[in-house]
């Protein structure tokens, strides 16, 4: 099952890794011993480094996959019967209030449409109608769509209010820009295997040390409870349980990677001549953008789904898949769409050879256009 | 830091991984692709198999660590408020009782030393003493000591009493038998990186399917409900939330270097004859192990510290660390000790030339024996 090559991944993540980076896997370590607890330190420090948040926050990698640290970051902030405004404009906003209301927080959710911004009026009014809100809950880029949220305004909201703020930059941490609110958010999370193109299962929270301090025993999982895995690391450097060390050493692989491009702006150079690269590619085969440019985080891309009738999205799928390039369904409630990914070790070369081979599948497939229906 | 090689890690995990097992993390996976999702439903199938539960139990794997699974099955399985006797032995006993006292469950501890076995005496009468109690919670090897916990008496307890029962199974699962009491058990929760030999970052629950399909809704937590989980994995497939896909390429690997070594029987043989040899060698050098040979499981040994006064953990720890072998401190409250595991890729020439080296370090230490001493 390991024999067929993979093909290029231009999805949310998983992504496509550098070889470097996998070659770290190829190694076993001991999750007590010196050499690995000093591996831990050292990625701690690279991480509110990556932020420039070392001053004030604590990273706290947790093992699993990116929801168990927003919800981790989640439940060990908010007290029980907490009430948190959640911004919702697509599914990890509303994944946000799904984990406050099973863990006993109250969720007061503010959502909008999916190809629209936050709702920075409706915010003000839920904050006006229930004061009892201590929390502010966003999501920077929503990978439902692509929609790069701006967060500045939400972190004027909470400094203004003095409430505090948790964002899931899942998706954008390590390449797009968090200057402008990194400092001020009680917590960023992120995963390893997003724009730091490590693999997948370890997910990173970085969290104002003060507030962290006061939040123990408020976590109902000891699983994810970010103060006491803090204090463990604090104290003797350990994780409290077993860590995937070789997910840890090719995160330490990746930052390396990172450095080497010149840390997030490179990257995001790279990213983003991915992205326009797509689009415009796209764009001449008629297919058109969910979002704007502005709004259009260069993540991930999601686009209309071509009205003609020859178009089958498993179809598409498949002949691209057979071409070597993995894409993936569109998440939106509204109306058929697709999404392309531009992030992991893909180059604009490689995004250039895909929208060759789209060209070649609506060909083959006969699909005149990539032109969505007309007010559909 | 990848540069030096690693010790062979005579721990309870993470393990010494066969180079089959790591040579499968270098390749990238879509996570949501049809190749994978196949390479999931045929690991539940193969844990299930492995268990000899596949018509009563599924397997739902879960990113993260052992705990998290331990947890997922102890929230998911036990509503808010439910009384669960929990069997304490060790720190892995009383981690159960933790969580479940973070999570609003009532832990009802019956602790007996950690060099005794479970306290079935203790048990009925705790029985006796709260007829709320619904659950019971044991863990079958527990690696603060290697004690090897008898879970029949414990299952037939169980089923006399209409119990629900749930075993932690992290350090025995792929080599001691479970056949005794697997299917009488509500959940099994075990690791891909103990006797499975894979790498770490992926956990297991195998649980009884008619329960689990009761459970809906009932885990506190988003991440770590099994319920949610299984509900997807019989739906369309797919994992919740992205999982490892390296390190579970990994342990479909490490399946097959199981399946070569003749299933768990094939694997009990060796670790046994590696429990045997390192026991036996270090005896010759005075050592004293901490349990009887009934008590002991092929898993983790631990050894009575030496008495005489040249002896130092750390000094002999980084010795043996020089020397190749990474070695565990001991975890008991009661007396200074140290662990050594016989898991993992370890043959008895790897214990031999073990033994070997810790006759070295003695005689470069100056320890005449290894006996510890008398009447502490």
């Amino acid at each position: 099952m390991t024999g067929e090559a993979c093909p290029l991944l231009l999805t949310p993540g998983p992504l496509t890794t550098a070889p470097e980076t996998r070659a770290a896997l190829d190694r076993d370590w001991g999750s007590r011993s010196a050499e690995f607890i000093a591996m831990t330190a050292a990625l701690r420090r690279r991480l509110v480094d990556l932020a420039g948040v070392a001053e004030s926050h604590v990273a706290v990698p947790l093992q699993g996959s990116g929801t168990f640290a927003v919800e981790a970051a989640l439940t060990t902030l908010v007290p029980a019967g907490g009430h948190v405004l959640v911004a919702i404009n697509g599914a990890y906003g509303r994944r946000m209030a799904t984990i406050l209301a099973r863990a006993g927080r109250r969720p007061v959710a503010v959502a909008g449409p999916e190809d629209r911004g936050i709702d920075m009026a409706g915010m003000r009014a839920a904050l006006a109608a229930d004061p009892a809100i201590r929390h502010l809950a966003v999501v920077h880029c929503e990978t439902t769509t692509g929609m790069l949220n701006p967060i500045e305004p939400v972190a004027d909201l909470a400094a203004e209010r003095g409430l505090g703020l948790i964002v899931d930059c899942m998706s954008s941490f390590g390449a797009l820009p968090v200057a402008g609110f990194a400092g001020r958010a009680l917590a960023l999370v992120g995963s390893a295997n997003k724009c730091l193109e490590g693999v997948p299962g370890l997910a990173i929270a970085l969290v104002q040390r003060a507030a962290l301090a006061r939040a123990e025993d408020r976590a109902p999982s000891l699983s994810l409870d970010l103060h006491d895995q803090w204090r463990r690391f604090e104290g003797d450097g350990q994780w409290r349980f077993t860590p995937p060390v070789q997910v840890v050493a090719a995160l330490m692989a990746a930052l390396d990677g990172l450095d080497r491009e010149g840390g997030p702006p490179g990257r995001l150079r790279r990213y983003t001549a991915n992205r326009d690269r797509l689009v415009r590619g796209l764009a001449r085969l008629g297919f058109e953008t969910l979002l704007g440019r502005e709004d259009q985080a260069p993540i991930i891309v999601t686009l209309r789904a071509p009205g003609d009738a020859a178009f089958d999205f498993d179809r598409f799928h498949g002949a691209l898949r057979a071409r070597g390039f993995e894409i993936y369904p569109g998440k939106l409630a509204t109306e058929a769409s697709f999404r392309v990914g531009v992030i992991g070790a893909v180059t604009p070369d490689d995004i250039a050879r895909f929208v060759a081979a789209v060209g070649q599948v609506m060909a083959a497939e006969g699909i005149p256009t990539g032109a969505p229906a007309r007010a559909a």
